[in-house]
């Protein structure tokens, strides 16, 4: 009789879809939710339900947004910017918000490149973003994929797309994360650092 | 503009009553939700609402229970055990039930004594234990609460109320935990387990 009732068991199972939310942490949440706070529970349930239904995507550079167009597209200054930073989610947009520097327009992919999982240059979108290129309103294009295989590789075919309408490139710097310590730092991250050096 | 949509604002806030999501799981939840798993989300929303709703307590254990009672406690042979568990919460029902060592039934009690906290025998709901002790039969009555202050407090609490009806009573063992190292073992814990010691 070690079972939950059919459904504590639903609910388990449905908390699992949460990132790093394994068995025990998702048997932990429904319990603590069923026992202390159903209130907070329910609520939680409609604001799911409201943000999957409702939350849409940007018709110019496809980032959320619950109207056509989103506050940076429509924004009389940011909107005309002949900036264009490329990112592969909604995600990556918000931490480059976060730091304030940037003040340019965006491009979010649905993704990067993974031709192994059938994601090409298509299932990215990257007609939309061809599109825009070939307005000539933008000057440079700041690629901000993952320092990964994949954000590589869609790096490079992006890249490739600039120099056929003529729009300058450039790509994140790689090197020493703040705070990190070099003796801990892999090979490839180091060499970038070194061969990257800049007069002091 | 380093904001999220309100909609989305709103799923953090609401993903952060789960035990352990700060601000940024939550935000790394909804973004992973909304970017790859929208069904998922939409489901998780439904299981939710029916948990919150739908489970109520059974109401002679008061664990969580989608009927009037349980399956334990409506077992033809556990439900009329003179041996009742008493614990703190549906959680550590569960936790005991896993071990598959008792046969017994249960006493969900509504938390621990906490007086600083407004948590009196009352709001533990000990008139119902009370009532089923005199009842006359129920033989031994196991302590299960936490080995915190707390749990202690009501544990004694229970045992001079067992007293009364003239019921046997018993706590779970306390000593080293299996796996655990003694170098590292608190001292109250080192110290149950020597005066607490068993022939070899």
């Amino acid at each position: 009789m070690g079972k939950h009732t059919p459904l504590v068991q639903k609910l388990i199972d449905a908390l699992r879809v949460l990132p790093s939310v394994g068995p025990k942490s998702a048997q932990r949440m429904a319990y603590q939710l069923l026992e202390r706070n159903r209130e907070a529970g329910l609520q939680l349930a409609s604001a799911l339900h409201s943000a999957m239904t409702k939350v849409g995507h940007c018709q110019r550079c496809r980032t959320f947004c619950e109207g056509q167009i989103c506050q940076i597209c429509a924004h009389p200054i940011r909107g005309q910017s002949s900036l264009l930073c490329i990112v592969a989610s909604a995600a990556d947009l918000f931490a480059i918000e976060q730091t304030g520097l940037f003040a340019g327009r965006y491009f979010v992919l649905r993704g990067q490149l993974s031709p192994l999982d059938g994601v090409g240059p298509t299932e990215l979108g990257l007609d939309a973003l061809s599109q825009q290129l070939g307005q000539g309103k933008i000057e440079e294009v700041i690629l901000a994929t993952n320092p990964t295989v994949e954000g590589e590789a869609t790096a490079f075919y992006i890249a490739e797309l600039c120099r056929k309408h003529r729009v300058q490139v450039s790509r994140l710097a790689q090197g020493m994360p703040v705070g990190g310590e070099l003796e801990f730092l892999d090979g490839s991250t180091l060499s970038y650092a070194l061969s990257g050096r800049k007069p002091f």
